[in-house]
């Protein structure tokens, strides 16, 4: 089963590596961008077979490993098809 | 007018930091993790009106800066009411 997780800055934290990226947009002509926000997207590849349980412990994993609580929030996303 | 952009490692590309995620992930007891593929997201707020023309505009971008074609692929879905 496929987990799809994001993690994101929370609002209000400053996103340096946003920034850049802006900047760098609008030094390539790009001067319509007004923010960009940088995020991390995970796919996760697990056995369990009961989707449910499957996000309890991807949740339990962004918890304890793949976000920051204090800084970022994080999204779990469950594709039963297994398809990416 | 708000895009959100996937850049995730083309299908065959090593991808070590999602390595080193199921490693981390295996040695805090997740052993039911088979693989873990790390991507970017990005949230681009424009100006533009359009949501055509913005969608060909942030498409451009990732050609540009946003991803590596030649390994990464790319995603831009557009969200015209400017939620996240």
């Amino acid at each position: 089963m496929k987990a799809k997780v994001h993690v994101t800055l929370k609002p209000g934290v400053l996103d340096p590596q946003g920034k850049a990226v802006a900047h760098a947009l609008d030094a390539l002509g790009f001067d319509d961008v007004k923010d960009v926000r940088q995020g991390k997207y995970l796919e996760i590849d697990i056995d369990d077979t009961d989707s449910s349980a499957a996000e309890d412990r991807v949740q339990d994993m962004c918890r304890k490993l793949l976000a920051n609580t204090v800084i970022e929030n994080y999204r779990v996303e469950i594709d039963a098809s297994g398809e990416t």
